[in-house]
């Protein structure tokens, strides 16, 4: 990369193979996925002790679930018996217990093993040690977030962190009270894409201009090209003429309550590593969560949060989804043009950062520093 | 795996990996399927000389056919010369050689070079060496079994003694007379399992109470978990109001003339390694092979055998052909319940088996002596 | 192949695994296709300038595309910023330079960096450094060959050299004129099977009686297994009843104007390594282009080239080009035979050429040569 030696202005990416290399992501998932608190399910869609949901995080399947106290749960789902997929449906409701359809183990809602065909016949089988494998969860937004370590990082270093390096503070989201929002609408993409494509395409706004008409008209200093995740604290601000985050700028819903002055008519976004992108708005939360499926495939689940009276009166929030349902398929379609080429003898020392786009390097070290890549890392700078 | 340890009842599986690694698999291809004796075809499906099926064994697609003087033989689907697949259908007849459609080399029945064009220009060459690869060929019970091993293991060493081993002496399944019976149905099944998943079942009832409703109503004792392979001799009874192996229990056809009075009323199953599952009641037969595909997937053959005269009466024969059609069903999807999460790192170790499952213990260390994985198998244990 | 030592008329093939192994393909990818000239696009099909096709080249995606003085470029098809696919349809049309839809970048159609949002901010970028990776061109018969080696070996003693070696003078193609030819009909083939099969089928007619019942018909020696392509200069003669190279033999279009006498009534065919194909007879053209994709796909494009005024009168193409159509469906279907048995272990050591396929040794010696592979041949030979 001679080009980026001699100059200031553009600093490395990643090189090519981190989007394809079937090893990369083998340890992305093992060292970042399996590791890191990761947003698995809203905590309202498992509102009823026995609801629960299944998602993918990293290379296995997880069980979530509401317990029979109000507590969310969070297992391997797997029975301990003979290894059968306990719960194979997206979603449920179970009464007391999830019972293994193969040979009938039964576990109760916290994960222990309650019984079994001939379970008394075997006196010394010890049914603590054979109780479902918990993992530990922890409550934040209104989202359960799942980690699989055995000694999970610090929730307040890592998630809530990155939440107050990019506002400023954390206590700056607690505004909009996030966790007591409803859901107006979920909307499910399927891109085949890297996930660190879209994770990078969200941190830069030097593609605004080109591919996000809409959004650069509700927010005119977009067009220049620095995301709001370039800064720290600052909110892009609406159009003088905009009067809501929605696809033709006519009004949207109340401010929510706690909002402030200074983040009125101003759009907030940050990406909380490795698969959160949260972008705050006076009205409304638009709330990503990434689920990595392959080298070149993510699944993207993004919920539109409103304030409980504004989802229970109807009102109809289309135009306001839209803007940011059209920005989603725009940033989607351009990770997946990057997607096709990353295998390029063009691309395979990388490509360029240009000034706006400099932050996502700090993005790369991350990733470059969980997998224990940090070596090629220097070599490369080197 | 503390909890095996700690427990007389619980015996360890095998770790998840068995049942997803391609390069185990690759291992059970050459080392299991290419060595030992594969029921390959029914000999009535190829009754006619020049009759023939192709059947995939191991990594091998294999040509079985009628010879002119009777005889069955078995050859390596694939032309001397340039390497064509000689038959692509899955079944068909020829009049009197193999000739490939490339450049019309052909073969006799026997499977000798007998002309080729120009060949006769090319008197150095010696038609001996270039017929196609013999592989050797036992019929028994009424199928051709297959054996890929330059020198194959002794039939009666293998086939047969598990069949001994089962029934309490190999002379129990003659009263059946299997070669003689004929077929009454085929069902095919392509199951989303590791064909190893799939023969753990069949040799376990400890899920029978759970998933198999009409076979536990028919055989009542199954609902306490005991298979009637975990006996040596042993055949399950009927309840006291079954009047047939049927999916209602209601009659079927005659008792076939050899069977015993201690053999009335009785439901045999046996495995026969590496992918043979027999079932024995007093009026028919239901015979299963196995064709493992890929770690995840496998073809299974079923094959429900009468009396001729049953079968040429057009007796209905629905009722008792649906019963084990379920059972099947049941099984296979408990199969490919637990294909799903072998991967998982809470079946890295594997799983346990109870009492009543103990005995597939001895398949397992069947299965890592021959891939010889015996080291890590002991290993294990201590 | 103990075989091939007791007769001096069987030679060894490649053994099997070269047509189904990975590494090989990858191979073949890196040190075949992306070193040796590679017949890309024809060059009437961007015809003005802006108009592009992509093709894939190895491992890469080519952008081939006329510029504004009426030369061709070739580029990879990737955007130096952050690596997006430049375009991702197969062909198009651009007015004055290729922008990258993401960040728009953009690139004039001699492939430099001419504009890029905010670069005027950016005194220290080269744009020089920046713009597409070129690839060498050359046109020769109305195509644009196409090499992506830094350091491009001569085309005249390759791709020329083959014409020359196989028709006993480069000069012997320039009676027919192929640049000045029209395209009259374009069928692209996808086959199953790997690109060596496609050329050893190209290369030998001991399949031709077996297989080409309508060939044979037009050229009656090819019944005698001796392909235009075993000897040096030899054209293939026309039978005495046949009027022209159609399905039926009746007549075809009139004899381009630069065709010799001794040229009339006889067909001529030649591989230029590693992916043409080319046949001539006397009224027409027919030019294949292999596209290798995997190790047991390729793509095929083939043109039926006619002279101008047949083309443009509207003249009956259709017998005429179903005699090569036949002849390549009948050929791919071969080559997709042989595919499937490659694995096999009788084909592990390869099978045997007779002395009228002799000569696909020496492609065989080339292929290895190229891989890096000779002291494994030079092992099995000794």
């Amino acid at each position: 990369m001679t080009t980026t030696e001699s100059s200031q202005s553009l600093m490395p990416t990643l090189a090519g193979h981190y989007y394809t290399d079937p090893a990369i992501f083998a340890l992305e998932q093992s060292r970042i996925f399996e590791t890191q608190w990761f947003c698995a399910v809203r905590s309202a869609d498992i509102a009823e002790p026995g609801t629960y949901r299944t998602v993918q995080i990293g290379r296995e399947s997880v069980l979530v679930s509401r317990g029979r106290r109000g507590e969310i749960n969070a297992f391997l789902n797997v029975c301990r018996h003979r290894g059968a997929r306990l719960c194979t449906e997206q979603q449920g409701q179970v009464k007391r217990s999830f019972q293994c359809p193969y040979h009938a183990w039964t576990y109760g809602l916290d994960g222990k093993l309650i019984a079994a065909p001939n379970l008394t016949d075997m006196p010394d089988v010890d049914r603590g040690e054979l109780g479902l494998h918990h993992l530990a969860v922890r409550e934040w937004l209104g989202y359960a977030w799942v980690c699989l370590a055995d000694d999970p990082p610090s929730f307040e270093d890592t998630v809530v962190a990155d939440v107050a390096e990019r506002l400023g503070g954390a206590e700056e989201i607690g505004a909009y009270d996030v966790a007591s929002l409803s859901l107006g609408t979920r909307i499910t993409y399927d891109v085949k894409a890297n996930w660190k494509q879209i994770i990078e395409n969200f941190m830069e706004c030097y593609h605004c201009a080109t591919i996000h008409p809409e959004l650069t008209e509700v927010l005119p200093e977009f067009a220049d090209g620095f995301a709001a995740q370039y800064y720290v604290g600052h909110g892009a601000e609406f159009g003088d003429d905009v009067q809501g985050f929605t696809v033709d700028g006519s009004e949207g819903a109340e401010r929510l309550p706690g909002v402030g002055e200074h983040q009125n008519r101003r759009y907030y976004a940050m990406t909380v590593k490795p698969q959160v992108f949260i972008n705050l708005v006076p009205d409304h939360v638009v709330f990503h969560r990434m689920f990595p499926l392959a080298p070149d495939r993510t699944l993207i689940e993004c919920d539109w949060l409103y304030h409980p009276d504004v989802v229970a009166s109807g009102t109809d929030l289309s135009r306001s989804v839209e803007l940011f349902d059209r920005v989603n398929r725009q940033d989607f379609d351009a990770c997946e043009r990057c997607q096709l080429a990353m295998d390029s003898r063009s691309y395979a020392a990388g490509g360029v950062l240009v000034p706006s786009e400099h932050h996502i390097g700090a993005f790369h070290e991350w990733v470059r520093t969980r997998i224990g890549e940090e070596t090629r890392s220097h070599d490369r700078a080197s």
